[in-house]
């Protein structure tokens, strides 16, 4: 198990429902040092790519985001959610189907921060079905910037998104994997991967 | 002038109605550099204080408070927004009232993330009226836990949101004070503070 697989055994809660609650230290309480870890650890998979940019979602990708953007020496940009545009000038908009919701939601991205030179790295704590990342992939290719690469902290392998983007060619790295949980015994069943210190 | 002012009168753009945009380094595109400047910077102000924690609200604070929480060697938590709890199980709750568009909004801490025990330095990127960090503060005082002081990048001096929070008595550190900005010039007042390298 490398070190984020360790954290979610040690510190995850497993729910009803295929719920995995990592609120104590990724998404409600952040460790910092984790983030840290998370930021050498991408910097180190996505070593072969030219990446110039870091790309996130609001609000929990941030934290992750910006560890990553300080590993590689690169400027973070955060794409917004809205109902409604309420950023002045131009932009690139997503129109984001969520699966779970069944709603519409907007993401946003003002165009002064995505151009044609720009390589990026997307990053996000979770990809469960992969909604959001489908829209930040869409603002990317419509800046005329290329996607270098995804990089996850928790993949749930048992859901569609992470299928998808791979078959779509792109480049998904996945700090864990969660192929099963058990919310009665609490057991997290994570996909074997390339060991990672 | 401070690194942050250097910054804001750099980058910054003046708009008409006293808008301040600075998303090209502060709240959409972020210098990840630029934010542990200001890490270290409130680590330095609040040097006296003993501070085991740091709390912001999503999503543009996020980014500054990964940044202190890191220099302080402490956790980070970050408040959510909210139109309607969808944090599973008990927590802190403030009903905020927003002076701009007029409407309610809930922010709220999970009850695991503060307790008594807790010397808390809050944290966010722009103070205008003060709303939200209104609602951090009763957050932290419903948790009985000790707010140490309030750390801000950028505040509207010429709002009322800081004098409010002064005069309750707690400690408010901004980096940047902004008494006047001027949209057909680009001109920028800036209060004058204690030099800071």
């Amino acid at each position: 198990m490398n070190f984020l697989e360790e954290r979610i055994k040690r510190d995850g809660i497993v729910k009803p429902g295929n719920v995995l609650k990592v609120d104590s230290f990724l998404n409600h309480q952040m460790d910092v040092h984790l983030m840290d870890q998370m930021g050498e650890e991408f910097k180190r998979r996505f070593a072969d790519k030219p990446i110039n940019k870091v790309l996130t979602i609001e609000a929990s990708g941030i934290a992750i985001a910006c560890s990553v953007a300080r590993c590689l020496n690169v400027p973070m940009v955060f794409a917004k959610k809205s109902k409604s545009i309420n950023i002045e000038g131009e932009m690139y908009v997503a129109e984001v189907e969520s699966f779970t919701h069944k709603n519409t939601n907007q993401v946003i991205v003002s165009k002064k921060f995505l151009t044609p030179e720009d390589h990026v790295l997307i990053i996000d704590d979770f990809l469960a079905n992969g909604c959001a990342l489908q829209g930040l992939i869409s603002i990317v290719e419509a800046a005329g910037a290329t996607v270098e690469g995804l990089g996850i902290a928790i993949e749930k392998g048992f859901q569609i998104g992470g299928r998808v983007i791979r078959n779509l060619g792109y480049r998904l790295e996945s700090l864990a994997i969660v192929d099963g949980m058990d919310a009665e015994t609490g057991e997290i069943i994570f996909r074997e991967q390339e060991c990672v210190e």
